[in-house]
């Protein structure tokens, strides 16, 4: 079985007036594989860096120094988990655990900040139900966003938001090759989804939609349980606090 | 720019006395890939999963009952970060965050369980040495494991040894399409190469060698830093300590 995951071209600057749904459907008609076909089919996930969604949903505020990011960052945050320094690892109101809520000045207007989209789950229904309408293909949606890890050096891509995939594979009551019950295992496949798409848009963030093929048995016809199905509950984190300086 | 990502063939049961570069090797040459080519190429990207990798340097061991997986966890760990019931998550003595120090007994005989490999960097530069002189080919090798994640459900696969990969992309320095400088990006590429092989890997660990192609750019010729360069400093990581019950 062969995976494809391919970088669709720039759609352009977006703003609260963008039709992002549309601009996303003319840039998925154009995409090249390596077969030498082109456009998208049902089965495909399209993944959509949760920056231009943000920026379509008119997510982009004002912010004029220092002390304002800090102020919008508390605005965004429902606890503290950890600091240092400058750094702030918060919990959103999403349930999501990153630095800055979220809060991104990167490929944004100077003097202004993006921020996530309020319900990441919803936008990608919406995108997921719009490019239905507009291409006539079954598709699965994922809406990204850039994290660090606990413990681990560096950013990878993960999973804010979802419709129409299997967001988790929950493996607990199958059995492996020896017939061993397996009791634990739950894989994360959006987050795994989300990183590969990762590895061919450009870094500048000039390519924020990817596609992914190849994983037609976990696209499905319903919107399915999105990407909070992959947010660890609190009470079963046993790393919900870190340390303060 | 599109990426591939496509499974080999099942290379049988692997033990100490398992020529697993030589099996690896006649994998790979029978590949195939979305355009209907097959075998691999200079730029490709290896990637094996610890499992196998373990079992072929020996490192499986009796386990009889919970008490001796217990001490055997501890002879791999050199810190406990957090406990729940029975799950402890604790720091291998290669400086990786996982539970119970990745002391696997699923995929193997029963009253056995599989360690990790001693330095699966040096796996990984022992692999890709081997894949050249066997088939003329400059490859890139990652070594994976099944992770936890701290905040987040669902295990992932990520990058624990790497040869002929950069396995970070440092941003530091570079500028978005704003213009903007970028202070503190760095990509952990190796890892979201883990997870985009992951989605192409059987769930019962019988297709345990995928490969990667399309990102020859990221393929050097040295061995590079490997995955040892994946793990954050226990010293700039905020989420070190974790709650013990």
């Amino acid at each position: 079985m062969t995976l494809q995951v391919t970088a669709a071209a720039d759609i352009g600057d977006i703003s609260a007036t963008s039709d992002l749904t549309s601009l996303i459907a003319q840039a998925l008609a154009a995409v090249h594989w390596a077969d030498g076909s082109s456009g998208i089919r049902s089965g495909d996930i399209v993944v959509v860096t949760s920056k231009v969604v943000s920026k379509s949903e008119g997510r982009v505020v004002a912010c004029a120094d220092a002390a304002e990011r800090e102020r919008i960052i508390d605005s965004e945050s429902v606890r503290l988990l950890a600091r240092r320094g400058s750094t702030r690892i918060v919990e959103t109101h999403h349930g999501l655990v990153l630095a800055a809520a979220g809060v991104d000045e990167s490929n944004t207007d100077s003097g202004t900040v993006v921020l996530l989209p309020l319900d990441p789950d919803e936008s990608a229904r919406r995108i997921r139900a719009g490019l239905l309408t507009a291409l006539g293909e079954q598709l699965a949606v994922v809406i990204t966003d850039t994290m660090g890890r606990a413990w681990r050096l560096g950013v990878t891509d993960q999973a804010i938001g979802a419709a129409g995939l299997r967001t988790i594979e929950d493996l607990r009551g199958t059995r492996d090759h020896t017939g061993r019950l397996i009791e634990r295992t739950i894989i994360a496949t959006a987050d795994q989804v989300a990183g590969a798409a990762a590895l061919v848009g450009a870094k500048d963030s000039r390519r924020p939609v990817s596609v992914v093929r190849g994983l037609d048995s976990l696209v499905i016809p319903e919107d399915g349980p999105g990407a909070s199905a992959l947010i660890r509950p609190a009470d079963e984190d046993m790393f919900r606090y870190g340390t303060i300086d």
